[in-house]
C-alpha cells in the first residue's frame, strides 16, 4: 500500500524542516546568492533497502516550488551502495536547506526497511507473516509502517483506533474477557477485529471462547506456542509477540503462528547512511528575483 | 542545560499522541469507564540512562489534566533494569491511552543517552568532548540533543540557524573561503561562531588564515588530524568528524582535536525498553462524570 | 463506546468559538463586568436524546478556566421537553461567550441521536444492527459517530482508513474483485476487515468467492435482499444499504441482513432545540482582576 | 457576495479530509495505481439549489494539486436531478480519497441553499427580507451564510463580533437598556449597528427611546408584531425571530417586519444528495513517479 | 470594550515567545535550577498610558501555569515613571524566560495608548471622536485597537469584514458608486454599515444621494471639510482621513466632522518603555520536582 | 543576509491577513467580479529605504496564487517619495484583499531600515558596528532584524537560544560569574559565544577574568566605557548598550567600543508610508470561473 502524505505527514515535514532551519541558514543564506542553481544527487553509503524516496518531493516543495525532484529508485528498493536513488535541481539555496532534513527522512526509513528485510528473507518460505508494533518513533508512525511495508513486512494495526486489543487490565476494567469483548463488539465499529493477549495457555483457551479474532501469544517459549498454535485451530489468527530476535525469527515462524510482531524494525533499527552531492550549475543572466 | 518543552516539542507530543489515538482507543474507552482510577509505574527493562522523564507529566496533561506524575529518576540517571523511574495516577482510560506514547519517547531518548553515556565513558580521562550532530530523527531535534546531555556528551549547533559551518558548496558560492566567512560574517548575528569544514592540510591553513572559530577535519585519519591539531595550535578550536565509532574513539580523542562528533548517538541508538504496570485501583463511590 | 476529544475534536472546538466570537463579543465585553458571576442552565426545548454534553466542559473551559460545568443527564439519555441537562457556573461573559457556540453543537449531535433512537427502535426486535455512514457533517465525523452511538446505533468505519469497501472503480483499476482483495490483503493492516459493494447477485457471488468479511447490498429491493442473505448464507457479514427510511427499514430488517446503513441519521437529522438561561449572581466585592 | 476562502474554512477542509483519510485510503492506495488517471462527475440526485462547487477546487487541491476541477453550475443555480454540476478530472486516487468530503460540502451547503430558497419564494413578492441566524453547524459558520445568500437570502450578523445584539442579561448587568446602549457604542467600533431584543411592546418602546438600530421582536404574534411595526414607524429596523415556519413565514413577513430571521436553514436543513461517477482513463505509457 | 484573548492573539502570543525561545534560554536554563522561585516587578520607565496588563497572565500561564500575576494599574490608566503595573510571582526560570515578551508586548502596546491619549485630549471638549485606521502592525490588530481604546479613542472598521468601505476601485468594478451600495446592501450583513470615501465635494453629493452611511473626507483641506459638514447636515456620519497630526488635529475637529481617523496611532507610536525586576526568593528545602 | 520565510514568518503572513479579511472583505466581494483583472503598483510616499518587498510574493500567494509580483527595488535600496517599488498583477479582488496587509508590511519594515540606515550613516566611517535588541514586535522579531539589516545594521542575537548573556539574576541564581560561564559553556552548544551585562568596572573586570567572550558596559557614561575598552583591550568585543540616541550615538561610538545596541530601530521606528494604486483592466471575454 502506497504512502498518502496525510497532513500529520506534512506537519512533521514542516516540524523537521522548521527545527533544522530555525530563523534561517546563517550560511547559505549569507553565501549563495538567490538565482544560484544547481542539482544534488542523493546516494547511498551502504547497501540496504531504501524508503523515504516519496517525501523528498514535499520536503523541497514547502521550501522552495522551484526545487525539481527525480526519483532512480522506488521505495522498497535494494540499493547498492554508490547507487544515486534520487535527484534534486533547482535554487541552491533551496538544496542547501533542506539537504539534511532530505537525509534524515531517508537514513532513518531505509534503516526500518532494511532491517525488515532481512527479518522477512529468513522467513520467506514460510506461511507466517512478519508484523510491526506500535513501539514507534514518536510522530514517525505512519511513515516507519510504511518503510516496515517497504521492507516487506506487513503492518499490524496503526494505533489504538482501527483495532482492538484485549489486555490485562482491559479485562480487570471490564469484569471478564468476556465482557471486555462485547463490550468493544458493541462499541467500536462492526468491522474492527479484536486481539487478545495471552501468556498462558487457559487465556488462550478462554480467548478462544470468547470469540478473539486474534489471538496474541504474549512472551511464550516455543514449545508453548506450538501448542497453542494447535489449541486454536485456525479459528483465530494467531500472532507470536515479544522478545523475538534475528536469532530466534525462524524457530518461532515454524510453530505455525500466522504473525510475528517485532518491535525492533521501528524502534532499533540503525539508519543506512546516504549523502547529497550538490552541483553548482554555471551562472546564467537573469531577471527579477523576488524571493528570500 | 534542561529542557525547555518548547511549541515544537509540545506539537510533537500532541502529534505523537494523535497518530496513536486517532478517533480514540476502542478498546479501552469500551471497556474503562471514565471513573475508575490507578497508577502505572514505569519500569526500566534493562540497565541504562534514562532521559525523557521531563516530558511525562506534559504528555499525560494533555490526555487529562487529572493524571499526577511522579519520578523517581532523573534524566541522565544510570538506571537498572527492573527501576521503578517513574509512576502517573489518575483516570485509567488516561493511564492506558497515553502509556504507549510515553514509552515511545521513554525507550527513543534513553536509547540515545545511555549509548552518549558509552561513547563519553571511553573518553572521560582525556580532554576533548564528546559533541553530537544534526543526523537525528525529523522531528525530534531538540529532545535528541537533550538526551546527548544527559548521556553527558556536548552539543554541535542545533540547526543550520545559530552557527556557521561552511562547506565546499558555500565556498563555492561565495568564490573563497576568505569570501564566504567575510560574508557570514557581515550577515549573521554577530555572536555566531562559524566553522570551517576541512578534508586536507591545505584547507586546515586556508581556514586558519580565513579566521575560522572552529576547524572541522571530515574523515581524515588519525596520523592526519594529528598534524592538523599541530598546525592549528589552539588558534580554533578542532573538531574531528566522520566514520567514529566505540573502537576508534579513544584513539582520535588522543590526537588532541577538542571536539569529537558522532552522528550514530542520534541516527542509530537502539531503544532501551521500559514498560509500564498499571493497577487499577478498588472502586469508590463516585458522583457527577462529565469527562469522554 | 465513550468520545475521547481527540487533538481534532479540539480543533473543531475552537474554530467553532473563533469563528462566533472573531475579535470579540462586541455586547457582552461592553455591558457585563469581568467579575459578574452567574449560573446558565442548558434545557431542553423539546423531547429527544441528548449528545453533546461531553462537550460542555471543554466548550468553556477554553473560554475561561474558571466556568464549572455540571451535567444532570447523561449522552443517550431520552429527555423530555424543559428539562434541564446541564449548568455552566462562574464569569458571565464567558457563559454569554459560549452560550450559542455550545447549544449549536447540542442541537445538532442530540438531532442525531435522537433521529437514530427512532430508526433503532423500530427494529429493536430484530438482531439486525442499524449503522452510520460517511456521510457526515465535514469535520464533525467523529461527534456525530459518537452521537449515533448515543442514539443506540452502531459505526460503520470512522473513514477510509480504517477499514476496506471496494467499490466499482477500485475493481476496474485492480483488475478484478479478487485482486483488489488481496492487494488490500497484502497492503493494509492485516486486522482490517475488507467489504464488497454489490449491486447484483453476480457481484455477491463473485464477491463471496473472494472472501469478502462483508457485503455490502447496494440499492436492491427486499426480494434481491432476502435472496442475497440466503446465498451468503452467514458466510460473511450482511449490509443493506441506499434509499432506506424510516417507512422500510423494519422491512429490510426482516430481510435478515445483518445491519442497515443510513445516511440521513447524519446529513439530515433535524436539530433538537436547547436553550441557555443565565442567572446573574448578586454583585460580591472583589478584589484583583486580571482577566479580559 | 462571493466567498473567500478564508484561513479557517481552509483549516475546516483540511479536518474534513483529515477525518476521512487518516492515516490513508486502505482501499484504494492498494488497488489504484498512482499513474492511474480519470475523471469524476458530480451529480444531483434530487432537484435543488447547489451550493458548495466554490469549495471543489481547494479541496482536491490540497490532496493533489494535479486534479482539475470545472464547474457547468454556479452556486446558487437551481439544478435538477441528473444534472452534471462539476467534474474533477486527475489522477483517479485523489478523485477517490477527496470524493466523500467533496460531496459531504456539497451536500449540506445545498441542503441550506435548497431549504432558503423555499422561504424566499413564499415571500419574494414582498419587501421583507429572509435572514438567518447564529444557529448553524459548528465551524460551518461562513459556509452556511454562504449558502444562505445562494438561497436567496440575506445573512444576520456573521457572530458576536460584527454588530451588537442586546439581551435580558446584557440589560440586567449594564443596568438599563440606555447604559447599555452607551457603553456598546463607546466600546465598539463606531460603524457597528446595535440590534435588542424584545419579547413585548414596552421593550420595543424602551428600545426605541434608547436610539436601537434595529428591533427583534422575540417569538411574538402576528398581531403583536403588526402592532409593533406601526410603534416603530421605520425609525428602526424590524426583525421577526422565533418559530418561524414555511407555514406561517407569509403571515408574518405580511405585518411589515423588514426581516425575518429562520434558525431551521441551518440548523434543520436536510441534505441535498449527490454522487461521483468515476472514469478511469485507459492507461498511457508514463515515466517518473514520485507521489504517494 | 474590554479585550477577549482570541485564539488569534493566542497564537500571536505564542509566536511571539517561540520567536524568542526557539530551542530554549541557554543563559536561565544553565544557570538557574527549575525549583528557584522568585517575583518580577514591572516598573514604567517613562509618564504614559499603560495597556497590555490583560496578557501578562496569559503570556506566564503559556510558560508555567505557576507564576501567579497580580496588577496593580489597570490597562487605559496612567502611570508615573516609576510605578510598579504588575508583578509576576514562580519559577524564576519562567520569569526570565518571559520577561522579554511580556516587556515588548507592554512597550508597544504602552505606545499606541499613551499616543492616543495625547490626541485625544487635543479634542477632549468637542465631540468629535478620534479613530484609528487598519494601518496596524501585522498580527497585531486587535491588540493595537485595543490599546487605541484604552488611550481613550474609539475603533473604526476592524477589518475588512464588519463593515463597507468603498473607494474609487469598487466604484470603477461596479460601474458607479449607486450600484456598488446596491450590491454591499444585498451581499453584506444586513447590519453592516458603508462608508464611501470621498475626494471632492462631487462626491460627497453623490455618496449622500446613494445614502452612504458615513462619509470619508479624504486627505480635504480644512475649508473643504467644513463645507462638506454642512452639506451633509448630519444625514450620515463624516470622517476626516488623511495626513492628521497633533498639529492640525484641533483645527479639523472643529470643522464639525464626527470621527477623525489617524494612522500613526498604530503605526508610528514610539514604544514606552518598561522593565522587569526580579528578586529571588530565598532557597527552601524542596521535595519532587518534573518539571523542564 | 537573506531572509528565508520561515514557517513562522508564513504563520505571521496568514494571521495577518486573517485578522483583516476575516469572513470576507464585504466591499470588495460583493462589488468586484472574480474575473476581474488588473495590476497594482506599490509607491512610497516619503523618502526612505525599503524592506519588506521579499514578502509580497508570498502574501499575495497565500490568497491567489494566481498573482504576480515584480521588485523595482531591493530590500536595502534607498528610495525616494514616489518610486514604484514594485508592482502586483492578477484579480482585482486579490489585490484589493491583501492591499493593507502588504502595505502594513511594507511601511514597518521600512520604518525600520530607514531609522537604522540614519543610526548607521552617523557613524559609518568608525569601526564600530550598529547593532539591533530584542525589543521587537511581537511576532516581528526575524523580520524586524532582517530590516535592521537591510538598514545596514548587524543584529545581536535573534532570541535567547543561539547566545548566552548573563545579566544579575543569572549570577545570583548560579553562585557567582564564573560558576554561571562554567555552567552555560558546559550544557549550551559549544559554539555559542557568552556575553556578560556589567555594569561598572569590577563587573567588566570580573566578566574579563571568568573569560566572556562578549561584555555588554549597560547604561555607563563615555567616560566610563572609554575606560572599560581600555581596561578589556581586545581580549573581548565590547557592546555599550543603553541610552543610545542619534545625539549620543558619535560620541558612543568613538570610546572604542566595538558594537553599540539600540532598541528604538525596532521598537520606536516611525513608519513609512507606502500606498498601492490599482488599475483594473478592461474586461475581456472569459470561460469558466471556479474561485470565491
Amino acid at each position: 500500500m502506497d504512502l498518502f502524505i496525510t497532513p500529520q505527514i506534512e506537519q512533521l515535514l514542516r516540524l523537521a524542516l522548521d527545527e533544522d532551519i530555525g530563523a534561517g541558514d546563517l550560511t547559505t543564506l549569507s553565501t549563495v546568492s538567490a538565482d544560484s542553481q544547481g542539482k544534488g544527487s542523493f546516494r547511498a553509503k551502504r547497501d540496504g533497502v531504501v524508503a523515504g524516496l516519496v517525501l523528498l518531493e514535499k520536503i523541497f516543495f514547502i521550501i522552495d516550488p522551484a526545487v525539481e525532484v527525480r526519483s532512480f529508485s522506488r521505495d522498497g528498493d535494494r540499493v547498492e551502495r554508490g547507487t544515486v536513488v534520487a535527484t534534486a535541481a533547482g535554487p541552491v539555496r533551496a538544496l542547501l536547506i533542506g539537504e539534511r532534513t532530505a537525509l534524515n527522512f531517508l537514513q532513518r526509513l531505509s534503516g526500518t526497511a532494511t532491517l525488515t528485510r532481512r527479518y522477512v528473507e529468513a522467513i520467506k518460505d514460510l506461511p507466517c507473516k512478519l508484523i510491526d508494533t506500535r513501539k514507534t518513533t514518536p510522530g514517525l508512525r505512519t511513515l516507519e509502517k510504511y518503510a516496515v511495508r517497504m521492507g516487506g513486512g506487513m503492518n499490524h494495526r496503526i494505533g489504538l483506533y482501527d483495532a482492538g486489543l484485549v489486555k490485562d487490565n482491559h479485562i480487570t476494567a471490564a469484569g471478564s474477557l468476556r465482557q471486555a469483548l462485547e463490550r468493544i463488539r458493541r462499541g467500536a465499529p462492526f468491522m474492527a477485529r479484536i486481539e487478545v493477549e495471552c501468556s498462558d495457555m487457559n487465556q488462550v483457551q478462554e480467548a478462544l471462547d470468547a470469540g478473539a479474532d486474534v489471538i496474541m501469544l504474549d512472551n511464550m517459549g516455543v514449545k508453548e506456542m506450538r501448542e497453542a498454535v494447535r489449541l486454536i485451530n485456525k479459528r483465530a489468527w494467531v500472532e507470536a509477540s515479544g522478545g523475538i530476535t534475528l536469532e530466534n525469527l525462524r524457530e518461532v515462524a515454524e510453530t505455525g503462528v500466522d504473525f510475528i510482531s517485532v518491535g525492533a524494525l521501528t524502534h532499533s533499527a540503525p539508519a543506512v547512511d546516504f549523502n547529497m552531492k550538490i552541483e553548482i550549475s554555471p551562472k546564467k543572466e537573469k531577471g527579477t528575483r523576488n524571493k528570500g
